[in-house]
């Protein structure tokens, strides 16, 4: 028994995992040994979530098979369609939204009968939910805007079809292969807030409809994943202000003011996922509006060069990019962090399946703090 | 940095708490320093919920103010019944639907605006939530019958009013006060799987609703909040059986067959709550059908004495002789995880709130054993 108290649980191994490891110091990050730079830019997302469940990057045969897979589950019954229209009706947040309509997919999960041990069946269970997701977020969307959803189109990709679903318009392929590159970055983080959720929940044996529901809340926590909206608010800030983007930094700093996008439990240099996300950001800049770039980029100058936040551990992470990358895509703002859970729902659904290959109930202590031996007093006496 | 892995997080302390404590050498079970047994015989359910959220037992005036308030809470938004129905009509299991009904009660709650730093606003959404559950389980259940809701009584505490809300007809005060125990029997217990589920997703400061819909999930679990469940199968089997009971009993034994409702991860001992619940049982035995209850004492009987599981630190814990109780209250089966969630709310709201007060992002750390350096191949050359 440990008697200190591991709050937060910082640096404590609570399992063993073959998915994704993060070097914080080098700001290495690999899934199963791949570098998530060559990832990014030379598979696509599909690839990447056929890596993280089976182990290895598929041949070209299991990636049409697997996709086929993947493609086939798009569609949600209508039953979830018209909740997550009353939900958008109601003014429903969007990652609640969310958590409510995964939540009730599983009403309509065709395999029903199967044992919590049955792994091969809970990872196609889960292979329904990642298919399914894209379509209730989008159709969320479309309600809010008072439009009927668009049914996927089978033909695109994962992150192609999500963008055409929210428009009804093809997205061009650079937009597409942004869109495809930040899914691959999300996909997986070692034991993160809400991947442990997942797991905790999984440990109990639990489907995989409540381990990613659980994981969906947890990523809705602004301590999680709401950053990169954030991010995209201070952008907006920037812009509207009457003071050039140089100026606003450093009366923000001045002021005290912090900026979201900064520091990372587990980096103390650059984010990998940053880096690829400024390349991508640059190049969509070129594109359209240069502006949202050049902020994040005399931001990132000033906090880091002059600042000297590098030499304290603190730089940019994933979401100081995301957030302006998105933007760019024309991407509604709230919806930053259900792409996010868009994404990580493959690693959620990876490292429950991994924990329950050899699973532990999860279960800790806390340290009692409370009064021992209160008398109890009957209501009439007190 | 701790380099032992701790699968599990058996004994690993990560917070501090005043709400409950398990002495599981001794039996023994206290809320905020009151013994379980002083409270289940003389307090209401809502007295100890009272006593988890506030720090101590109410005034009878601080009761009835607080009474008051729950029950004013109790009616659910049309929206949500309806979705409660489709799942019904969609077969969905209970643990599943409540989850969702759960999830889809934030989208109309009224305190939209407030922060997350808010731990009152934290502590009237949960208010709202303890108010609601049973009446979307009980809509549920009704659902499932072909029959309508009934609407709450506000003449009813908590307990009596969900046996009402089920049945439509009040129940006697045996039954109202068995089931009101019942309740503050499971209202809490240290950090279990789904105590800490909703910690983790509460210390992103997610929203309680996001803890709550996370909970539930992982009390869904086979080895966390099913074991109930599985003791009635059980006592159903033997009732079914040709074997008289000490017979059946001994023949599954020798089988090798494992026995629910037996051995906990905290208690060496006889669970204080399943002392409470077998005089209860035998009380309901007394007034009914007095079967279950000679099922289970001889089992108990059997194992303990004759097999000597005490000895070996195996004893009956709660579930062992909840089953029987809810059977007796005339209570389906499968509501029976269900109805823990309706009286653990209340401890997993209670830790919540404690955690966030004093809050730190739950993110621990697992063991990469993968590989380190693949080099990635095009798809094209796979």
């Amino acid at each position: 028994m440990v008697d200190d108290l591991e709050k937060g649980l910082e640096g404590v191994l609570v399992a063993e995992s073959s998915l994704s490891s993060v070097d914080g110091d080098a700001g290495r990050l690999i899934y199963r040994g791949y570098p998530i730079e060559d990832l990014a830019r030379g598979a696509s997302y599909e690839e990447v979530v056929y890596l993280l469940w089976h182990g290895e990057l598929p041949t070209a045969e299991e990636l049409d098979s697997f996709t086929a897979s993947l493609n086939e589950e798009r569609a949600v019954d209508d039953d979830v369609l018209e909740t997550v229209e009353r939900l958008a009706d109601a003014g429903e947040q969007p990652m609640a939204a969310l958590r409510t309509a995964v939540s009730m997919l599983s009403a309509y999960e065709p395999e029903t009968d199967t044992e919590p041990e049955d792994l091969e069946a809970t990872l196609r269970k889960g292979r329904r939910i990642t298919a399914k997701l894209p379509t209730v977020l989008a159709a969320f969307e479309r309600y809010r805007l008072g439009e009927e959803p668009v049914d996927p189109d089978p033909d695109l990709g994962l992150a192609a079809n999500f963008l055409y679903m929210l428009t009804g318009e093809e997205p061009d392929e650079l937009a597409a292969e942004t869109f495809d590159q930040a899914l691959t970055l999300h996909a997986d983080h070692g034991l993160n807030a809400s991947t442990f959720t997942s797991m905790v929940i999984g440990s109990t044996m639990a489907d995989i409809y409540s381990a990613v529901t659980g994981g969906i809340g947890a990523l809705s926590g602004p301590l999680h994943g709401g950053a990169n909206q954030d991010v995209m608010e201070v952008l907006m800030e920037i812009d509207e202000s009457d003071l050039d983007h140089r100026e606003w930094i450093e009366q923000a700093i001045e002021e005290g003011r912090r900026i979201p996008g900064y520091g990372h439990r587990v980096y103390n240099v650059k984010d990998p996922r940053a880096k690829i996300l400024e390349e991508r950001s640059e190049e969509l800049a070129e594109q359209g509006e240069s502006k949202w770039y050049d902020y994040t980029t005399t931001i990132e100058q000033y906090l880091v060069e002059e600042q000297g936040l590098a030499e304290k551990g603190i730089a940019p992470n994933v979401d100081f990019y995301s957030g302006s990358v998105y933007y760019q895509l024309g991407i509604p703002i709230d919806l930053y962090t259900p792409i996010f859970a868009m994404s990580r729902v493959s690693g959620w659904i990876a490292h429950v399946i991994e924990y329950q290959e050899d699973n532990r109930l999860i279960r800790p202590r806390a340290r009692y703090t409370g009064p021992e031996d209160e008398e109890f007093v009957p209501l009439e006496e007190r």
